[in-house]
């Protein structure tokens, strides 16, 4: 079947603990038998003799050319030397849609059950276009740019995520009544492409509302979009509701199914090395890579052992789903389910 | 005494349940023998000749000569016609600080106990400076506005806050990662400030992880400081942890003691007129105002007696507590508590 044949990804491991937990994944993938060729690439930020700050060009051709990419926590920049990777990576490959799913952990205790949404953010401009100026001294500005053409692309692809996966309703998150134009704009672009899907219902709601809403009740939500830094906030307060950025997995999409999945917790920097890291949420992140790319069979497989794993308590521990606290045990005892049940 | 000489105060009863929920503190606080007169005001929006949005000339002036208001919930502008009057009394007043506790409330179940911490939200600039512009067709940008000397008093405001209220810490909350410029120099104010209040342990934190840990643990935060549309989420995210915007208290305050409390709930047209609001955001917004202006005394008693009602049960339902949805028993079971206890 196509599907067999064995598809190149780009493994960027990453700094911290990001190397042990995408050896974890790729352990994982080859016993599961995964048809899956790694190229792995790091993406220590180079710079042009003009300054600019770019991702090496051997990491930069080999996404070009597998346009598929799973991706350990980076660095976050010391200084203001150079910018943050992760946002040189979305930009470089102008992956314009960051989808968050948020689903509880069977076994896993929060004070939600029942948590199913997914958080899908405008990737590139927003407050997160990086334009700012000194007026006068004392007296700063941002700007947030919002265009048609990303809010479009972004409402678009919210509307066929919802369809594809059989989800009833897409809210878009703004502060129209704040921002008329910018969030109105993208609200405008929200509504027009809500037109052309009268199988998903629409709604529209004011971020502090959903906030609010969201801490007393998450399961009325299910597809949420907005832009760029609503989606920052609400992903990150979403992901504490089901047990935290080790949890959760990430996808960072672009055009042409061009594509990079991610962890989005941090690099553990004091535990790296000690083989105690969790792989969760980079492998659940793979999970959504396989899915993405049409092998949905292997997601399927690897995301139950992943879950009844969890739900069954042996390697289960306040510190498996955390992060930066786990057991070296996991890839044994994910494997055993993997291969057993 | 000094406090007992009446003092005068703005009454803005705004619209839909406001009226209902105003008369109701005004007779809670006839019956606590509160030293307060009452000037009742509208601030039904005016336009200059020059088609300038005001607010009409016998509210300012009435706010001018007492410098105290206590408001209820206003009607949002229908079109884009007039701005928003409450953001319009903000800026009118100057009320550069929005203080609003969330606090668990003992009877009222949650998924949190023992939530006690205070947003402190800039309230005159950053993402609400009003500054957009469409730059091409499809190309909107909107301006955050930061400067120093509003970031230098709000943080001066929040660490006196913490002062004198003996709490022990203020967190800065910010995205200086992203906005570097703007968020930046919020935060190098607040550094500076945190320097000459070395009694109060100060904090920072991206706004995304506050988020993500508050909706985890919220009592582990105390004062929490930040710009204006960070407020705006962040308040509405905390008073979902303990009960809604029914059951929070918010206060907007200004140079020289000029403030104005305010419920934040909205004006619930539904049940208006019906007597079946609940004023209980309200009251203890008029609470902090007796607080605010040296009635502590005053302020603690009713303040007890409101805990005590709900907690007591007896006046308890789902409905007591929803901004929406009350009794018009409120008020002699808590006239009871306030007069027996
Ligand atoms: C690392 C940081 C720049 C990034 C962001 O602010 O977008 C992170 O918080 C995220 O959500 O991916
Ligand atoms: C009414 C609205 C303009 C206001 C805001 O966005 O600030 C409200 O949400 C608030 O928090 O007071």
């Amino acid at each position: 079947k196509a599907y067999q044949k064995a598809r190149t990804v780009t493994l960027i491991p990453g700094d911290g603990i990001g190397p042990e937990i995408s050896a974890a994944v790729v352990r994982i993938f080859d016993a599961a038998k995964v048809p899956i060729h790694w190229e792995e690439r790091n993406v220590t930020p180079v710079q042009s003799p003009a300054g600019k700050w770019m991702i090496p060009h051997s990491a930069k051709c080999s996404m070009d050319k597998n346009k598929l990419g799973l991706k350990g926590p980076l660095k976050t920049p010391v200084a203001a030397g150079h910018p943050s990777m992760n946002l040189l990576l979305r930009k470089t490959f102008d992956l314009y849609a960051n989808v968050r799913p948020c689903v509880s952990i069977a076994g896993y205790h929060t004070p939600f059950a029942d948590v199913n949404l997914v958080t899908i953010r405008e990737n590139t401009e927003g407050e997160y276009s990086g334009i700012e100026h000194v007026i006068v001294d004392g007296v700063v500005q941002s700007i947030k740019l919002i265009t048609e053409g990303a809010s479009r692309r972004v409402a678009e692809f919210a509307f066929e995520f919802a369809r594809k996966n059989q989800r009833g309703t897409v809210t878009a998150v703004h502060k129209a009544n704040i921002m008329r134009l910018s969030d109105g704009l993208f609200l405008k672009k929200c509504r027009e492409v809500a037109e052309n899907y009268k199988d998903v219902h629409f709604k529209e709601m004011y971020l502090d509302t959903v906030c609010l809403n969201m801490v007393q009740d998450p399961t009325q939500f299910d597809v949420l979009v907005m832009p760029n830094l609503y989606g920052d906030i609400l992903s990150d307060l979403c992901a504490g509701l089901v047990g935290g950025l080790g949890v959760t997995p990430s996808g960072n999409i672009g055009a042409n199914g061009l594509a990079i999945f991610e962890s989005v917790h941090g690099t553990a920097p004091d535990i790296a090395g000690k083989d105690l890291a969790n792989p969760t949420a980079l492998l659940l992140s793979a999970v959504m890579m396989l899915r993405h790319t049409g092998l949905g069979q292997h997601a399927t497989r690897i995301e139950r052992a992943c879950f009844d794993m969890i739900s069954d308590g042996k390697a289960r521990s306040q510190s498996v789903l955390t992060p930066a606290r786990s057991r070296k045990l996991y890839n044994t005892i994910l494997l055993e389910f993997l291969v057993h049940k």
